[in-house]
């Protein structure tokens, strides 16, 4: 089966589980050309995340052990969401830099949690650790085909509901997400990649010609922070355009959609629209853009108090 | 030109003014029935209060002096918001109740701002003079033919959306948005009014048979606190069905929007969802409900930090 196959079978799959999630234009960024968002942070645990956890659970015989999972928060939330709507026990390994908020969001939940010290890679050692010792099957955050199906489906939803755009900016951390969109699309709309400039591995791995590690930090780092971009996204984007955007510009960002609309997300997820209100992609003249809003769980939890 | 044909004007007249905001069903709230909601709380400024301020500045001649408006802070923005669209001055009088967030928005959009002690006929009392001092022209936030047709757009709207609802909750303040919820829909669908017990000026009203003054308090004071229903919704709110929520289950219903769908609104914005949480409205077997998020200005602002 090829991927935009598999997307198409997920799709069925999941239906009724993931939460169908919004679009909407907006012209009020002060760009001078519309743009269009789909609203993906109003999925369930508030990021895509899930779309890809019910499709890998729901395409496989889950074992008796359950399901293990490494994540900077949005992930494994996801995970073990789907892990308790569809009956069977969940293990996460969250790094500490997911952040209270994340794991007060995983908590709340109900999964099995353990806070790793350090960064996303070693959740992830410990959670294959964890998947050797106890035969609990592992759902990768972006590096599976059941994943990147999954995340996928955020894109043939959006074709059904009449997207009308170009391009398709997409933040991007480990790939599972935008490996998805080029899969969906193949060409049809341009699939522009953004990262942080302080967490880039598929940018760095562009430029290199193989993935890499690189240094992760800045604001999106829980989300965007993956050490090394994922074999199927590197191998899906090629030639594709890449931008970096800075810290400050994901901020504003982050303010903007706030400002503009009430919609509030997590850095990460005004990632993508930072990229054109910062100027670091810039359309044509004529030129339809669209934006995927990937992620609502900001810190603090507003509200937490 | 019946108050349905007005709606159908309107709808013509402020587009691409007001924003089309996104519909979406939802399952997550643990109510064993679905809930199709309307995301009126990502129109410009916050609120559907946009609609009705439009509608009414560009259905007629604004004078010299500009545009005049009393408001517990959203209408006052809305008004203020589409009065430099439209290149018009603004003076706008708001209760101190309306809180430093909604003010602070106010103040943003760059109107001339009076904050007034007390409640918000105190403002409405001061906007008045200020129409008769300078000729100002004023946006009344409920009561008047324009603002309900404008605020009726949000109804005719989410009908072309293809609306599947035998009933529609609608939150209650001054009764401008249910007014235009009545009008559009004219028996075609129920129609049920949310009001907090301690702001509760329709439910008071069809109690005594006529308008009366009612005490406003609670969470959702600065939005819903209306003294006294306004006349077009009286007149057509005659035999509708009526229900009361606690801040409590207001407070829940907005928790329960956050958590399940990263939708983050005020207090008022949440009341309607919460007639159905808290089991203050129980739908019968089948029946199809939707229900209208009105309000994000929430307080304290979470990107104010």
């Amino acid at each position: 089966m090829d991927r935009k196959t598999e997307i198409s079978t997920a799709r069925d799959r999941i239906d009724g589980h993931a939460q169908v999630t919004p679009v909407m234009d907006s012209h009020a960024f002060g760009l001078g050309y519309p743009v269009a968002m789909k609203l993906e942070h109003l999925q369930h645990t508030g990021s895509f995340k899930a779309r890809g956890a019910f499709n890998t659970l729901l395409g496989t015989d889950v074992p008796q052990a359950g399901v293990v999972a490494a994540s900077g928060g949005n992930h494994g939330a996801a995970a073990a969401y789907a892990a308790r709507a569809l009956g069977h026990p969940a293990k996460i390994f969250v790094p500490e830099m997911a952040g209270p908020s994340k794991i007060a969001l995983i908590e709340r939940i109900g999964a099995d949690l353990s806070v790793v010290p350090g960064e996303y890679a070693n959740a992830l050692s410990m959670a294959q650790d964890h998947e050797t010792a106890t035969g609990a099957m592992q759902i990768h955050a972006y590096d599976a085909p059941a994943t990147v199906a999954g995340q996928g489906t955020c894109f043939a939803e959006w074709d059904a509901q009449g997207l009308q755009a170009d391009t398709v900016l997409v933040a991007v951390g480990g790939g599972g997400l935008i490996a998805g969109a080029l899969a969906w699309f193949q060409g049809a709309r341009k699939v522009v990649a953004v990262e942080p400039e302080t967490s880039c591995a598929l940018n760095a791995a562009l430029q290199a010609g193989a993935p890499v590690d690189v240094s992760v930090s800045g604001i999106a780092a829980n989300a965007l922070g993956a050490r090394r971009i994922g074999g199927i996204c590197f191998e899906l984007a090629q030639g594709m355009t890449s931008v970096l955007v800075s810290d400050e510009a994901i901020a504003a960002a982050q303010s903007a959609l706030w400002q503009a609309h009430r919609i509030l997300v997590e850095p990460a997820g005004a990632a993508a629209l930072a990229a054109l209100t910062s100027g670091a992609y810039t359309p044509a003249p004529g030129e339809k853009v669209a934006v995927l809003i990937c992620g609502g769980n900001i810190a603090p939890d507003p509200l937490s108090g």
